[in-house]
């Protein structure tokens, strides 16, 4: 389905099949995602660097004050706004997991307005949201409103980053028709111990 | 008038020293982007690696159909569209040099359907901005006119992840209020001899 | 979380209790809609007499060249196309039973041209979101593309139709804040006999 | 001219007939759009009982705190957003006769903004055009400004239920060609005595 | 209501109170735009030596494919698409006049794809749009469709300049608050001989 | 590569050829909108008897406000939201001699919120950029904050007038493919004592 094939696990640099094989380890499956970028090694070595930096800031020896949660909602609003298939489905079953709420990553994508999160979080979906369709009208008065809900200007840029980098994601997703794994339309639906 | 602190040039890590002072000795300055970027060091190597994975191809050890000014040529639609001054101004000049046209980057950044490019180049531009503002809708269909040009299915990936990449750098740029180096206006505007 | 109250089962008029009932019964729970628009009975009344002359037809001694599936896939895309949160929940859902499919709706709702469906669902979905979005633009033109995938007319009116009613239940939903059920988010998802 | 073939008198239903026929006696005309939409017994009760239900209330026991020129007003601006043909022409002339300008209707229709309307009614057909245009947007924000002007929340429904309602309205008639009776164009310029 | 304070008769100079008798003459009243602009004289005869250069052009010695209706429809078209009250209503009024069609002004405001006109007409509001919303996408490819229904080279001219220039007046009115005269709206609705 | 072929400086009349002579002279070439627009004279007179007396208010016997550099940032910021290649460029290289800042031109036409401008020039810009896209939306409302940075009301006539003539401009140039003269680009950016 995918537009441009992917590379099987045993066709890709030693460092990069380590990584998935972690991944896979911890997911259970890997996701295309790791797999449909592999075909360039260089360039999946870059996006993945970036994608740790942001996403698991701690990686890189640095702290956030966005939650593990907040980041993936990020991740969520600006792939629906990109109409990004692979990473709301994806990264809505993340979000699902890490906010445990079975029923926010559906809200977040489908209105994030109507969603089930704080004004905080709000606020901070408000900002990714101009990031994303109309950064070239940021100003400094886009910044006080998010100070005022405890953001420092590190977590702004946090925000601003991560929105950015997905919408790159999300291109890149798009343009190569890459399906999200069945696996992860159901995850995080379910409590666990059902 | 960043918004956010660079740091200086002997505050950032070694190999992102060297990587600047190579940059500086071959343009004559520090464009801003190395140094703004360069106050979250895993993000500026990311950054980078990325963008030589893409913008120089031999450098990752692989060939690509699009010409250096092609690549630049994208660069600069997309920044337009994206409304970033920085990137404009900086690759704008870029592009201008490489194609030894001191008219071509003005021409594309204010209305590339108007500029004095090859027909081939036009059907670049139309994918790339479809990848930038529509990428969503992008279909099979928008696949044969690129071949009919002598587009490979690999050169076609160049465009859709050159435009993707730098709609990242561009909302970064723009978030960040980042400014272009005066220097970037006027480079390649006058003929080396005079 | 409704902007407006919604009345108890005991409150409503009792033809609209019995066919309450009769939903709750199939279902197992009591969809939202039907009790927040309960507090309006001469609306409520309309509205479901509306809902099933197009999306029960053979209640109304119609038959419609649509299957039940199709029906749901229109309102699921036309309500993501109006950002409904309770719409696309809930009909996404039934759209996953109908179609037998747990991971369509979601496609649908986040980008339909990315779904699994035939090319004949693709040119329905195609036709329908020109009317939720641009009705006025409508024209001779758009129906021969149809006609070619066995529609006829009459399919077409129910097209244009069950989009132009959603788009009114779409409305008053997101404009009430109406919520769409937790047992509508994980229906369809799960093999029954699991 | 109508895309789909509308049914004559006598091939109606009695009780669709019946009230044909008293439109016909009070309007001196038969509005096009109570034939076309005929041809779909079913449909047509449940649109005209919406129709009564929201556009003349004391019909089904309830008050508004709209004017009847209100309500045509909300009419004829939403169907002017959705570019409507048949809506604006047939409820613009509804809205002359109640309103008694003869004038209103167009300034409402091009641009309601400048029209001869009173701050009540322009927060009114605000509220209205979000509702149409951005009903996602639609947040509690949005009521205090409306409740300064003397609306109740009843009020509110009202306003959203006729602009959601006369979007499907629209739909279908833009959709099937509907062509305004030539009567309506002229209805309620001319003052009565003349 | 003016957002500027129009001068009198008696304050204008002279060559222009003598072409504004000259119209007052032929149509009974002062249309607003002629006292509004006139409190800026040089404006005034830049304005209305454009007009007639291309609403008129026997009075520059110049023929046009184009009838007076067909002008008069361009205007129509553009003014609504620039919602612009004072331009519809008053060319509006000239149209039905021009065209002898009593409905084709108000179907050509609200919607010209369903208006009652030719299919030349239609080609010619089509290419008379793009030039109005998106004149930077304006091709080669954009005058074959108009050379096949006799548009010459002129014409075309004619078509752009017509919708450029009322774009111009569109925004002078709106933005300075430019009300119609009442008697624009009645104009040519009634056949004369009533 | 006009659509249209221009007229020789031999083939035009007098007055025209006079005009034209005196602006080559003062600026050593002629801009190609002065031959271009002369194939109909009658539309030249006008055009440039409207654009001296927007442009240049003393040659009518009136002062402006505005700067003449702030004019010409008007009519970059709008040529550049329409995408007219040829104006942006003139006008740009005009912009940066009258500011005597080479840079401010590529900052206005590229993001003129980021631009090196005064707070006062921003509002006449946020204003020019309401007339140029939204000019039905303006009200009383856009006033105010226009006076609190010192212009008057016929300041404000100025900047809407700027606006709506280059919007007229930038129509005209692009739908014939007008390009803007090689020199204009390089105008302004060098000191002049190098």
């Amino acid at each position: 389905m995918n537009r441009y094939p992917a590379p099987t696990l045993d066709q890709v640099p030693e460092d990069i099949r380590a990584r998935i094989l972690e991944v896979q380890d911890k997911a259970g499956f890997v996701p295309n995602v790791f797999l449909a970028l592999a075909r360039r090694p260089a360039e999946w070595r870059a996006f993945f660097a970036y994608h740790d930096a942001l996403m698991t800031p701690e990686t890189v020896g640095r702290e956030s004050g966005l939650t593990k949660g907040e980041r993936e909602m990020i991740v969520t609003a600006t792939s629906a706004a990109n109409g990004c298939l692979y990473c709301v489905v994806a990264h809505g079953a993340i979000l699902r997991i890490y906010e445990k709420k079975p029923l926010v990553a559906d809200q977040v994508a489908v209105n994030w307005r109507k969603a089930d999160i704080t004004p905080r979080q709000r606020a901070m979906l408000d900002f990714a949201m101009k990031v994303c369709l109309r950064s070239n009208e940021i100003e400094e008065a886009d910044f006080p409103p998010l100070h005022a809900h405890g953001f420092s200007d590190e977590d702004i840029w946090d925000i601003a980053a991560i929105t950015a980098f997905f919408g790159l994601s999300n291109r890149m997703a798009s343009f190569s028709n890459m399906q999200p794994n069945p696996e992860f339309y159901l995850m995080g639906r379910v409590p666990k111990g059902k």
